[in-house]
């Protein structure tokens, strides 16, 4: 009798960057096992990726309908249990949906829907399925992340007064400065890509990653965003100024033409007794920083450490883990709950965060186009 | 006969730091002899200083007024040449006022003035006196600033898009939580520390890091500060959004409650060919990214580099000059114009840049206290 | 039909951090089925990780010797076509030999052998066998180490001058500082833990990286090793000169009780043209140096790399990988050559490597023994 | 009447860089007042330069010996009471015997002397003459070195088991290359520039460095040169093992053929307790390891730091201080020990120091000539 959960895969086959990370991050802890799909639209397409990656032909299915139709045929013992959400942003929603309405416990992508009312109603979903649901904002699984959660929660920091969140990326800066790329391609297209361009991409993770570290709420927020050209139509750099309680202030950078910046999301944050400071290319180096003492450097594996950062680490200090480690502890945070095994606050992202990034999203192009105001976000 | 320039102080004395800073760059590259000073308002405190330091007494005045009164009666070929102006920050404007009135060159700390009022009166006596005037916007004079300057007129990274400079400390934490002290203290009072503490302070050092790197002016700003406490009646904390000409959008952030952050500017400037990277605190390091190439460090003192980066490098590379030496190439810089030799633009900040800085100052409180709008910066 | 290589797996069971290593290893590409085991000697904790794994039961075997007779058996189609060795270090040359001349593919941890003799019989075998046998020097399977590799072998460097290679840890200090436990762990007992500790575990593998990158085979060595106390009778920490073809020289810097080091790897590698520096606690990061150009920091992903380097990188540059990644290439690379796919020199480590190790560490050994003098290894 | 100690000059003239670097230490802490110099044989140019940096033309002297004579008649409270020694290396021995025995303290360069016979006897000289002694190994100056200096004399490392200091440069690849350049320039001849390039210049500074931090004497040693090509007589590139008590192992890597590197000083020192790690081009960072706390990374200016260290401090932290400020540090110590005021050990290196180094010297020529044998330093 097999203790791998079955877990269905939607979307990411063949070279898609996701499926390979999802995949992996499925396999790290020996928690899951792919036991059916629909890899790709085009069913040929689909089959072969199955057969290539070794996956029972018996549970590829040709659309996600049919992929819900058949599984709820069989028995629950056998059915799959969880499902991870892949597709092109817009079928989130829908797919997330019919998944909770049918009692699949569900990881997936973000954004988690297109917009906040989708998150909303999915919110709602999602409270009468009593199912568990992922959102994966992959960041919040490296160790460190997680240690600075926890030591911030634990009063290392005390009173936090300011937050300062980035995410610059330059690889949009060869379409964007081209006319007939930034015309052309989906990314930069409202009716396919949603409201947001860099906010919804990687602004939200700055977010996340804010919010998921300190345990406070960003309760306005006052945009301004960049186009650059007259001719696009979405926002490709936006700077957000965040206000939090308490006098609490901060700032979320984020662009998409930061030139030769590669996938720099950092997060600094400043208390009265000490600060923090983490970038996700160097994941294994948590910075603490103090008006009166040496900075500290913590790393991954450590006897110092959390639980929460420990159980995200599975060799000892000094072996770099990435990006496929930090998702696969999404995974396994994930596995914990799917099981009703006991799990800390803070292992996986929930549809409380999916629900609030939809709300800052939202904010941030409500902002920018009444003219760079305060806009308040949802308690 | 001596080729030393004869430098007259003003305040800078005993254990001042930035007395210290201003002498050792004044000596670095011989060019300046210390003839006269009003160290110390006291005259006492003010020739025990001089004995210390071994500055003849008999050219060590009383006060200010009696500095020119004394000095204009010297021939001009003994009289004093140059004044460097080190006392507070609301001495600043009278004194650089009486100094290019007298034909006396000045070169000054900043902030220029307590005002753009006052800046532009001073502009206008600098016009009339045909004096040399230098502001020690004392983080220019690094020679990778200096590089990142020459390559960025070059044309190294091409169209600029982006840019992010930030000036983050943690020194006014001990003050502005301690209630007694936040309400004592003479930074934290307007009366006596002007408009703004942490722009006027440090932010400005950031936009003129921004204008001095790009050679292009900042069109309007959007500012938030943070006091963090109610009795609080300075800015401990800025952001600033800024705008510049052609889509070009930016941010200065600084922090006076950035724990542990010493002394922590720094500055990104992307292009559409490439970006630079820098920051003071390893301040020989230069990085110069792109999306397609290795990222690239420049070091001082290699063949590769301008002039003007090379003119401020006493060394071979791998010797590690500092904020001293920085100081002393302004000083460089003064001391050729000063004897009306051949210079290059950028060796030494000018009144124009004193100028700009106080709009800026003024510009952002503007901002801030009518509730985070844009206000244009005069051009 | 599965694609799927069928793997067998000795050793790694339960908690074993060389277990997970491998296992996450054989996943990452899609390429392996764990489909039969000996992960344990005692056959009930054997069972039990397996069903915790999700292995079919009917493939465990109790021990080794009914792992292949029983293997043997079944027809060539459902017969395990490779096994990974991870048992300790004594047990990889008898179940390397008895797999090798039995048809098995191998892919073995290092140290290969206990012994040169040894390695040599196993060179024999693994001629005779026609088998593919990869040595997991996990190190080698980094993108950037494998970008120096093809680097240096187009001239980047021009003739190489100087090499220094250096592998610090400081984990043992724990123990080798306590008599009792220095006198009791299997670690420090030559009996158990073989002819040398601080060289044989780590030394090597620093020993392999010069080799690997600089395509350069090392002519003699001069060790001196450190025993700290003198009732410890293994070597904790210990420096190698090497000399190479042509003048060429350098050192193996290796410890166990450099306090504080994790896991430190790097190498240094001095050519005439330009030299390259890595190291392994930050292996997304590879620095090339020349005299006369700023230093160049290349990183995995980008379309400058080569081949072999871009072959071992499966997301966008910014998405740090790690350890897992690392020895997930070199399993790639056994992949292919099982399946008799094209694959490039340098996907796996070798059984060459594995020679080369040991006679490397036979010789440090003999070297320090008779008083730090040069010994040659053979060509 | 003038505090300020009265300095001769002794080399050091035009564009010379230990000149300047001599010069700004000089006067960066108000101590001393350029008296008299021979700043360069040739007199018209000595004039010149006197005349060019301002110091009084009738204490500029035709020749070292003129020198000496002409202050000797001067009254003592008249006379040159210091010398710097910055001529060609041949020349530190006969002029600092001489200035001792006249009673002149001495500031020397380093190498002290040519040979350890006259490092001998120049100590002697030393102790007759009760005149202070100060040798620049420049590196000791700076803060944080001294810091560990401190750190480790109070126990914050315990017992120590390893070091490991390097000193790569890359600048002599120009002329070792080039047969004709090799075989003419003045460094690699060994009539002009002594027993030893490589070791004798910068592998010293290494040596020392240990030395200075450690407070331990290193007993013996074991080096290994390279020379590169047949017919190149100097050394330029060694790495040399070295024992010292109590089964403390370390070595020193010394290159000038480590392409790219500039100045690449480094230390690691490995103790019971801690480690720390500071390399020269980085110097305001002091990095303390540890097995099982995170690393710490001390910076200059803290009040967590010694007095040692703060001595040497002139700014708060996050001001960057170079090389200039670490041998004014040096400079500031000797001016003390000059003046008859308590100063601490350490605050500049001593006749020890010179005589331990050319000891060192000699005997890594000596232990490569016969094969690389161990050869012990006087003790």
């Amino acid at each position: 009798m097999s203790k791998k959960i079955r877990l269905g895969i939607l979307g990411g086959g063949g070279d898609s960057l996701i499926g390979v990370l999802h995949r992996v991050a499925s396999h790290i802890n020996d928690n899951y096992q792919i036991t059916g799909a629909v890899f790709n639209p085009d069913f040929d397409a689909n089959m072969a990726f199955a057969k290539e990656i070794d996956v029972p032909t018996n549970r590829i299915y040709k659309d996600f309908d049919t992929f819900v139709e058949e599984e709820m045929k069989l028995p629950k013992e056998e059915r799959i249990e969880v499902c991870s959400i892949l597709t092109p942003n817009f079928l989130h929603f829908p797919m997330a949906k019919k998944l909770l309405d049918n009692g699949f416990h569900v990881i997936c992508e973000k954004p988690m829907t297109t917009s906040l009312e989708e998150a909303k109603i999915l919110q709602e979903a999602h409270k009468k399925s009593g199912a568990v649901f992922a959102l994966t904002h992959t960041y919040t699984g490296y160790p460190m992340v997680r240690q600075m959660r926890e030591m911030i929660k634990s009063g290392a920091l005390g009173k936090i007064h300011k937050v300062d969140a980035s995410y610059y990326q330059g690889w949009i800066n060869t379409i964007i400065h081209d006319q007939e790329k930034r015309s052309s391609v989906w990314r930069l297209d409202p009716k396919k890509a949603g409201i947001s361009s860099c906010i919804g991409d990687i602004g939200v993770h700055a977010f996340n990653l804010i919010e998921y570290t300190t345990g406070l709420r960003i309760d306005s927020i006052l945009s301004d965003f960049n186009y650059l050209y007259e001719d696009n139509q979405m926002d490709v750099d936006g700077t957000v100024l965040v206000r939090m309680d308490n006098h609490v202030k901060g700032l979320i950078r984020s662009s998409q033409v930061a030139t030769g910046e590669e996938n720099g999301l950092s997060i600094a944050i400043y208390g009265e007794k000490a600060a923090f400071k983490w970038e996700q290319e160097n994941p294994n180096f948590l910075y603490k920083l103090s008006d009166t003492e040496p900075m500290q450097v913590y790393k991954p594996g450590h006897a110092y450490n959390s639980d929460l950062s420990l159980g995200g680490t599975k060799l000892p200090p000094g072996h770099p883990e990435g990006i496929f480690d930090s998702m696969a502890n999404i995974y396994l945070g994930a596995a914990k709950a799917i099981r009703g095994e006991k799990y800390n606050d803070g292992e996986f992202p929930t549809m409380l965060d999916g629900v609030r990034g939809m709300n800052f999203i939202e904010a941030t192009v409500e902002s920018h186009k009444a003219g760079n105001i305060w806009v308040k976000l949802e308690s």
